[in-house]
């Protein structure tokens, strides 16, 4: 699958997105596998779908922790209305999303599909869900609590509208979460919110868009920040590249100063 | 299923939950049809399940709108990775959640379940779909999307730890989303914030606990609103109603004064 402004059947003319008048340096992103261990990481919180019955599709709330290849970890009553379902039929997905707070459909949400294992007695299965979802200690005990880890057979990550990729299992489990996705959000609402003129500069210097008007940030990883960029021939997207990738969530900070006084240079 | 503390193995006592001292005033409160009405209606973001290849169960996120009896108008991309999985199978079932910042299992939630059909050409549709999701007006005309509603079977209601029920789907169509709940997340904060003092009269001459030492108020409805009462004796659950039910969101602070002044003349 390409990506969306190839692929759609548009009825009329696609919106104009301007090109660069200067090429910028070569992009340094998330790849799909980091991006979809980030959004699985991040959010605990997902929707499993199951079968029930004969076969129906259902979907249901659930939190889950995480083994350290990203295999989650459910905790699910066999008393509510799909608790029986993964033990007659282990088939499942779990979708998790990122948060952003905008429009949903553009930011990043994964599907795992696979097989529910039951886990029940694996204290390290136990200690992920806990770590990720506390309030479970009220209840993970409870005789009618069964834990499940999720043996990952497909994974989809979308990324946003016209950004998706297939990723591979070993890929998957290989991959290391973004370590900046916790601080990610404050940050992106920092910048926009006090840091425009900066934007600015980053986006005429680093992206290839010296005419740029406005410039609005808005997503941040460990390996650089996309903007949204306001041109006199359209609007455009950027993308500048920290020097190094950031390993901690308070780098972000340090790095997106670095990149201002390198457009500085630059411009 | 009855509620949690009857149905589940615990491994030991349960928590203790004091009984009110004094009879409180009959409770009333959302019927489940009711609840999840207003869930669907809050959320426009929702998890879809569906069967994809042979059967295996996939859950993609989605957004819908809703026709006047709560039946939920998708519009999804037969370009995505679950595109055709509805043209093969309408089987399906659609999870909405409520959003309130904390613990996702404590708060409501509700699965659709039924069948998609297809919906290409009627406007009605169209415009529920782009009344939630304004942001589709940019894909909505496509030709590779596609608008399904979906014809719900079988409806399952969570209103947290230990509240579910099954909801008739006439009922379900027929019942009116509580119209103060886009208001009910910001009041609730305020309440808490501001008002503890108020709550705790609440408390203590209304929900029957005289010898509440502090309260918070968990929710709040059309009908009144639910709160955690600290006592010597442990930590309750209290119902307090309001005398007639709000018909708008901005009702709730008329109708929370008009309690508080009723605790005081009781008590």
């Amino acid at each position: 699958m390409g990506p969306m402004s190839s692929d759609h059947d548009v009825p009329g003319p696609p919106p104009v997105v301007p090109d660069p008048l200067v090429d910028p340096a070569p992009a340094r992103r998330l790849c799909p596998a980091e991006a979809a261990r980030t959004v699985v990481a991040e959010a605990t919180t997902g929707a499993l779908a199951m079968r029930v019955d004969d076969g129906h599709p259902w979907a249901a709330l659930v939190r889950y922790g995480l083994l350290d290849d990203g295999r989650p970890v459910l905790c699910v009553s066999s008393l509510s209305a799909h608790g029986s379902a993964l033990a007659d039929d282990p088939r499942c997905s779990l979708l998790a999303w990122a948060e952003t707070g905008g429009d949903p459909l553009a930011a990043g949400r994964v599907t795992l599909a696979g097989q529910a294992i039951a886990a029940a007695g694996d204290a390290g299965a136990r200690a992920a869900h806990l770590a990720a979802a506390p309030e479970a200690a009220a209840y993970i005990d409870f005789g009618d609590f069964d834990l499940w880890v999720l043996a990952v057979e497909r994974i989809r990550w979308v990324g946003g509208y016209g950004r998706m990729a297939w990723v591979e299992p070993g890929a998957y489990a290989a991959a290391e979460p973004d370590p900046t996705a916790p601080a990610a959000r404050g940050a992106v609402a920092h910048l926009n919110a006090d840091h425009a003129d900066a934007l600015l500069e980053v986006a005429r210097a680093l992206c290839g868009h010296p005419d740029a008007t406005a410039a609005q940030c808005l997503s941040i990883d460990r390996y650089g920040l996309d903007l949204r960029i306001d041109t006199p021939r359209g609007i455009a997207a950027g993308r500048a590249s920290f020097a190094q990738p950031v390993t901690a969530p308070d780098g972000l900070r340090a790095a997106t100063v670095a990149l201002v006084r390198a457009a500085r240079a630059v411009g």
